[in-house]
């Protein structure tokens, strides 16, 4: 049935008896993809009946369909004209894991991070009543994207604004981990008493609300949409769903399914990855950090599994470990508070997602020196993921605040140390970007200080290799050795401020300074070299990435679109001696 | 009574019965100090009461008390050993506006952005679990505040922590203009039903609830105080005091008197600023603009006085002004669906704002080039107040995001040519810098295009001047000229991007670019243009802002501090030439 779909008429035609075989199909067409190339599991598997439902009932794309965050759009993708990008591997690639635009039409937004479809929906419906135009405005959100502040402003907006707009709770009482958050225990007292208790939080501001207990019943699912869909003022349904529905292992262990690398479709096993890397790394050390001095408090906004702490390891270490749900406004200003009252908060998260709290780093935090730690993860080359996950704005936004400082390790040797001396200090607001590759460091390291290091000396070059590059730089020196030249390698250790002394040594023996970072050019940290020898008689030149939005994400090719190889580096270098 | 407190212990033994009177001399203070230097005026009268009370019942600074934004600690600095600061004309500038740690232990923060206090307040709170401690935790949050996404993630993470916590609701029924969303009608209801109404907005989130509908009654307020102060589970007071409470004018038009110039304390009257400037210029242009087009819309995010947008224009434009409430990052999400359903957003804010909404102007906005316009206010030298307020660090923000194009005018004209372009297309996301002196452009304007202009063509020297540095980029070509140097003045039209082409042809006949940028230095402008010239045979040099929190804010100091003089600038060229 599946591949007759090319949009949602097709769907419509489908008498309403034969809905439930379709989305049997459709699971078995999630399962086999995603147990081949990866992808996000449980939560596509939660929303096959209600995305059908909603293919059913609306009609897309006059009826405009938002849903929240994107990764479980793969259904929506199914029943809009690419179900062929999951029934043949031969097209498997022809769609990616979000809403996207360039796409197809019934892909109004990219998006990827959460929080935001209400905002989007509410100036979607606004757009259509200034227009005079007729159509339904549907909104897909999660229980977990609920507790994101932004999703809370914009239900207060729509309140306010009126008008028809479905805002579609999709309630299966999981965020990528378990739920944190008082509204949270109103959804589960909601569903407790089937919709029923008194304390309603959407009624509360001024929302429509309307329970559907049975989230993987499509018959069901159609008749509560046909109810509401030409509502005249903002209707809440809660449905609750079951992640992972329909998958024995998914619905078993909804969080390690939530985002799943290729698994044995069987017996739901996943290869192990057992390659050393920083996520295991921090999670020893803050182990041991957390037991050895009650005052640190381990920070999460429902990504534990960033740095590592299982569900086991949660329990284990107790209040020590804070999950303040999708909510990283709150949990750095949250860090802050506790800085200030004397305890020791580390806050691990997602470069890509700290970007939602600049304002809270640059006032809560940085402003008064609030001595907290911010652990940031995924910011280099192969912790990228397409445009709304692309982990490389962090040294522009990081690396300018005032009083923040952000440090760069460029081995795990020199990550441990900057963990200690952070965490054991109380003066400054300090961010790690930890980086990929586990390496050893090449010198003993010395005292901490916030001076960049001279890792070899040479002359004429210098290269100064921010962070996960220093591999890349250490490649470019052994190679140039090769033709005779000895440049000097610096390891700049903080990218939030320059090593002026340094600098200024550099330019008694240097006529050329090279700068590598696996970051965004403007505003970066290799810029604020170049304008530092501006007028002097040194020549920089920076390698890292082009302004803009990259797509279709692949490591390798895209550092080698920027020039980041040893090959073009050396090349220059060769060219400028 | 109020010059003899030099603490809260010496406030705790005056007589109840004499509060009252206490209360008076304190307001009589604010008006007369107000009425001189201008401030927040009615949120202070509003909190007379309620400041005296808390200090009254909490053992500050052992009691933990946190003030949301700020503006409203004139009476806690009064009660906290800095009542000469408000006594004493000679001594009123002891103390800034804002909770200031620099100033007294009692300022734990230094607060001015809104929403922060209850993740501050939380975070003290955890630190003092952990460390078994048992002091008290209070938050003073307004009404108007709880908009702010921010705020709702720290509550629902309130009601998780459990534990003391105090969260004061300051209802006066306002934000700085009226209070807009759907939670806000609960706040409204909750009053007219003396707190009794079922649907709860907090309770639904799983806080304790009480409602002291006196919240300009000492005596009242301290009793409520007494009842809640050992509460072992967090704790909401919603208290309704009244705006500008015990001066008339004040009462009767609070949003005028939210913050005040000088004004005659007889009839409230305040000196009218009758010089052209850009919120006139911006109202109008508007204005014409939504009477023209039915889908054009401004969006405000509680600031409508930031464009001009008064009560009765607001009134007149009717549904095409959108005031969202405190709550910027759904304002640009919003304008972000606005502009893909085919209507014209305009979102008008103030730029130290802006930096809450970093996550959507990059995703939901830029990412999807979707055709928004956003109007930044205050990002100019004179624009700026102290730490909290510096406007300095938008084109760092804004001047980065891939796809964003930021544009920087530098007279009335271009502005409005700007507006036309930027409302007119449908291809990209635009924000405009607006500017602060109302100059008239030196040239006629051609088509707009997003290249930069030649305003003269000179040699050896080129002077690149963002936007409000013109003014100042003229006077010193016209010292240059008394020197017979006749450098090449550039508008660069937009900070986002270079005009790599014009640059390239300076490359022939100069050897130096000078950029001006009322911006911070780092991740600016100017070092884009350093960096594009890094190794070739042209030198630059970068005038802005050096890296940094400017607490005590003077434009002009401010700006001979950076160096960006007439003197300084000429000097640098001359002995650069």
């Amino acid at each position: 049935m599946l591949n007759k779909i090319k949009n949602p008429k097709d769907l419509q035609k489908i008498p309403a008896p034969d809905l439930p075989a379709l989305c049997q199909e459709i699971r078995q067409a999630l399962i086999q993809k995603i147990s081949t190339l990866g992808g996000h599991l449980a939560p596509n598997l939660g929303v096959v009946e209600l995305t059908t439902a909603i293919h059913y009932v609306f009609n897309a794309p006059v009826d405009k369909v938002v849903f929240d965050v994107s990764h479980q759009t793969y259904i929506h993708k199914m029943l809009t004209g690419r179900a062929q990008a999951f029934t043949d591997p031969k097209h498997y690639y022809d769609v990616n894991g979000f809403s996207n635009p360039a796409e197809s039409p019934y892909d109004l937004f990219t998006l990827g991070h959460t929080s935001t479809a209400l905002s989007l929906a509410s100036g979607l419906a606004k757009a259509r009543d200034l227009q005079k135009q007729k159509h339904r405005v549907v909104a897909i959100i999660g229980d977990g994207s609920l507790s994101g502040g932004q999703a809370y402003e914009a239900l207060n907006n729509i309140a306010e604004q009126g008008g028809n707009i479905i805002i579609i709770v999709n309630d299966n009482a999981m965020s990528i981990a378990e739920n944190h958050g008082g509204y949270y225990r109103n959804l589960e007292h909601l569903r407790l008493t089937n919709g029923q208790a008194p304390d309603n939080f959407f009624r509360a501001i001024g929302l429509n609300y309307l329970y559907e207990p049975n989230g993987n019943d499509v018959q069901a699912l159609i008749k509560t949409l046909n109810q509401v869909k030409d509502c005249t003022t903002p209707t809440v349904i809660h449905v609750h769903t079951i992640k992972g529905c329909g998958y024995t292992p998914a619905v078993e262990n909804p969080t390690a399914f939530h985002y799943t690398a290729p698994f044995d479709v069987a017996t739901g096993t996943r290869a192990n990855n057992n390659t050393p890397n920083y996520t295991q790394i921090t999670c020893q050390y803050l182990q041991q950090r957390l037991q050895n001095d009650q005052t640190t408090v381990a920070i999460t906004a429902a990504t534990p599994q960033a740095f590592g702490f299982s569900t086991e390891l949660r329990a284990k270490v107790g209040s020590q470990f804070v999950d303040v749900g999708i909510a990283e406004e709150h949990a750095v200003a949250y860090a802050a508070g506790l800085a200030k009252g004397g305890a020791h908060p580390i806050f691990g998260v997602q470069g890509s997602f700290l970007q939602r709290s600049f304002d809270q780093l640059h006032q809560d935090l940085a402003l008064d020196n609030n001595p907290a730690t911010l652990l940031v993860f995924g910011d280099h080359v192969h912790g990228m993921g397409g445009a709304t996950h692309n982990g490389f704005y962090d040294i522009v936004q990081l690396g300018n605040i005032p009083n923040l400082i952000y440090l760069a390790p460029i081995s795990k040797q020199s990550y441990l140390q900057m963990l200690d001396w952070s965490i054991e200090q109380n003066q400054h607001s300090v961010a790690i970007r930890v980086p990929d590759q586990v390496i050893d460091d090449p010198l003993p390291l010395k005292k901490f200080t916030l001076n960049a290091r001279v890792m070899i000396l040479g002359k004429d070059i210098a290269i100064i290799a921010v962070g996960s590059t220093f591999p890349l730089a250490q490649q470019v020196v052994t190679t140039l050795q090769t033709h005779n030249i000895t440049p000097t390698l610096i390891d700049p250790v903080s990218v939030s401020q320059l090593d002026e002394k340094l600098l200024n040594s550099l330019a008694k023996n240097h006529h050329l300074v090279v700068t590598l970072e696996e970051g965004a050019l403007n505003g970066g940290f290799g810029q604020k070299v170049a304008a530092y020898f501006g007028d002097q008689n040194i020549k920089v030149h920076n390698f890292g990435f082009t302004k803009g939005l990259t797509h279709d994400f692949e490591p390798n090719a895209f550092l080698k679109q920027n020039g980041l190889t040893v090959k073009n580096i050396t090349d220059y270098i060769r060219q400028h001696i």
